[in-house]
């Protein structure tokens, strides 16, 4: 009985009460309980199925709640791990989310609750998990080594499909490995799927042809229709695409799996929508904990943010995200590429390549650091593929942009005191 | 030009800074803005697709943030309405999602973000919308008039298939119209669907035979993978099931629109996980927005908690969440039939009647109290309909169990001094 398979889930819980207590009634709650005694509810099935609190860990006092409550502080915190019978959920991601988070979210007696991470047992390695990966971005790519640079189309909304391809031209005469439709570009009216398809394809073609470079593009066909989506993935994958950017988020877990079991692309996750899930460190979920989710959904290259973003996410939470999709759930090849972007120019190089175990197996996304480079993207380019050399041979900034006026140029546009080395 | 359709989402922001310039930002970072100055965006492209900030309202400042900051209070609030060009999302959910919430929970300068509603356009009145909704769910049912009386099987996991028939048979012989799986039920080993269906829908036939009354039975069929779903689905269908339960967030947006494009069966929603997106007044999604998003989708009937609910939600947020459910978005059709649950056994009949503009249209459901009556669960049934009985009538509860010994038996197992009419 005790060697059965267990899906083991650790919360971040927070009371104005016992964690010990609150924990007990969350495994509870989410086994067999109900508000009165019922007649049919035996200790035998209890046994068999009832989740556990196997572990629970106590944490500093908050002296705030996570949710306002009348109540009075202090409130405490732990980490509880429950283990759930694998029998009494399966492998259904949908049973998985229902039973161990959905319900947990609208218990009484809390203050604050966070999944912080999914310890899922062999039999979850059923998924399918990401078809292309990194080695498979990095073949189809044609880059066998150091990061893959990529940029976006700016602006990321209202350009026709011939001015996309104008934009789409220029960054691969810039030299990038990848581009992406913004996350916000789908369907518009003002440039549809097909259109910009039939207008960035033939130019990534040419610029194969030419150079012997293909470069990946990655279409946004995201819809919350999954046979839509599948039209617009067949019009890209017949025509010779590559790629997709899919916004988890808006697809759900069905959009995705649909999409994955039927995929030809790469698929290029982004996660909008994930902060208000995780912005708020004693509420939602951590990234540990969502990303495998969709790891195991089929994502092959995964959005992460960088140093320095322009978005709200501290560098500590982008770090921690880098280290979680670089260790393997179940095998190395479960593993996505990290897409490192957001604000990022190359200024972060350096510093990216030593908080994140010094690998180069990551995608390195620049927009408005490509686009806005002084000398112009070629240059914005070359300006982060020095930042990355510089990351690899130990040297700083400010050492490597002293004979790469590119990077130098980067430096004096965007940088601090600290990248110049001073 | 200012004649093109808009899409208006109205925003409850919250922000050190000042909340005009934070509208503003918003409007920009959802259409063309990135860090740095680009030459392609013009301002003749700006003016076309651009997110326009409409209306601010001040509301009070917060002492305390939404999200934890080491910036100084007050936090000021306001209701912000941002119209976003039409042509610029179309009428996809995902483009909705992506463009007007998903990025904006992502923005630096704010301590709070709510969506508090979505005002579209005529142009997505192209969704589906409910199947069957109140109308249909009547019809089905074979209940002309008055709430729809329904129940879930009690415990919640760990019956076997034979067992959870003997519940069913017991429920149908209390009286119900309505009997659902728990949400947590889907496709566990040791009770599949398939065996589920195999023992349950006989049992609801045989009460046909006997009786002239259909008892609607909602199978648990949702998986995160669209193609199992319909297998699930049809399984139902094919033996003459009428209903099933969907936990729309587990299996999201795609595989919401896959299931109603091919459902025979009424859509019952289970909302799990909501909570984490609206538990905190200053964050994430309030429940008006939320489902209109769904009923688009195909929601036939919506769960709301109820008044005195199980669960954190406070009665206000239950009266709002009703009145919701309960006006159109294009059309009555688009009207899912809103079901009252969580801790209900008719205590809260009178109250809730009361509260929600004195419809019957609803469907009101007791687990426990039903199961746990006192007198058994034939006398549940008849206590809960004496309640509503006492409803309509503008009776109250003690005066109604004055010669109804069934409510009088529920009244005294689980009533207050108040409903007793002391």
């Amino acid at each position: 009985m005790s060697q059965q398979p267990m899906i083991r889930v650790t919360y971040r819980i927070e009371t104005p009460g016992d964690p010990e207590a609150l924990a007990a009634k969350i495994a509870s709650d989410q086994s067999t309980g109900t508000f009165t005694e019922l007649p049919g509810e035996t200790e035998a099935l209890r046994a068999r199925f009832a989740a556990r609190v196997e572990k629970v860990v106590r944490l500093d006092d908050s002296p705030v709640p996570g949710f306002p409550t009348d109540e009075a502080g202090p409130f405490h915190r732990a980490d509880a791990t429950i283990a759930y019978p694998l029998e009494a959920i399966g492998t259904d991601i949908a049973a998985l989310m229902t039973v161990t988070v959905g319900g947990v979210y609208a218990a009484r007696g809390l203050s604050g609750v966070r999944v912080m991470d999914f310890d899922l047992p062999q039999e979850w390695a059923c998924h399918p998990g990401p078809q292309f990966g990194i080695d498979g971005s990095r073949r189809l790519m044609g880059v066998d080594k150091g990061p893959m640079i990529a940029s976006i189309i700016k602006p990321s909304l209202g350009l026709t499909a011939e001015e996309t391809a104008e934009v789409v031209r220029t960054l691969c005469e810039a030299g990038v490995d990848f581009i992406k439709d913004d996350e916000k570009m789908m369907n518009p009216g003002y440039a549809p799927l097909e259109a910009r398809a039939d207008a960035i394809l033939p130019v990534i073609e040419d610029h194969y042809q030419k150079t012997g470079k293909r470069v990946m593009y990655a279409f946004g066909i995201s819809s919350a229709d999954p046979d839509e989506m599948m039209r617009r993935h067949d019009y890209v994958a017949d025509r010779g695409g590559l790629a997709a950017v899919v916004n988890i988020n808006s697809i759900g877990h069905g959009g995705m799996s649909y999409l994955r079991k039927r995929s030809k692309l790469c698929l290029h996750a982004h996660r909008n929508g994930w902060d208000i899930l995780t912005r708020h460190p004693a509420l939602g979920m951590e990234f540990r904990a969502y990303q495998k989710i969709w790891r195991l959904l089929g994502v092959d290259q995964f959005q992460i943010n960088g140093l320095q973003a322009k978005y709200w996410e501290p560098d500590e939470s982008f770090v921690r995200s880098f280290h979680a999709v670089r260790e393997p759930i179940f095998s190395e090849a479960d593993r996505p590429l990290p897409v490192v972007c957001s604000g990022q120019w190359g200024g972060q190089a350096v510093e990216t390549y030593n908080r994140t175990g010094k690998t180069l197996d990551l995608m390195y996304l620049g927009g408005g650091g490509i686009h806005g480079h002084p000398m112009g993207p070629g240059a914005g380019v070359r300006a982060i593929r020095q930042a990355w050399d510089a990351a690899e041979a130990g040297l700083t900034l400010g050492q490597m942009a002293a004979d790469h006026p590119e990077l130098d140029a980067a430096l004096k546009k965007w940088g601090t005191p600290e990248m110049l080395g001073a």
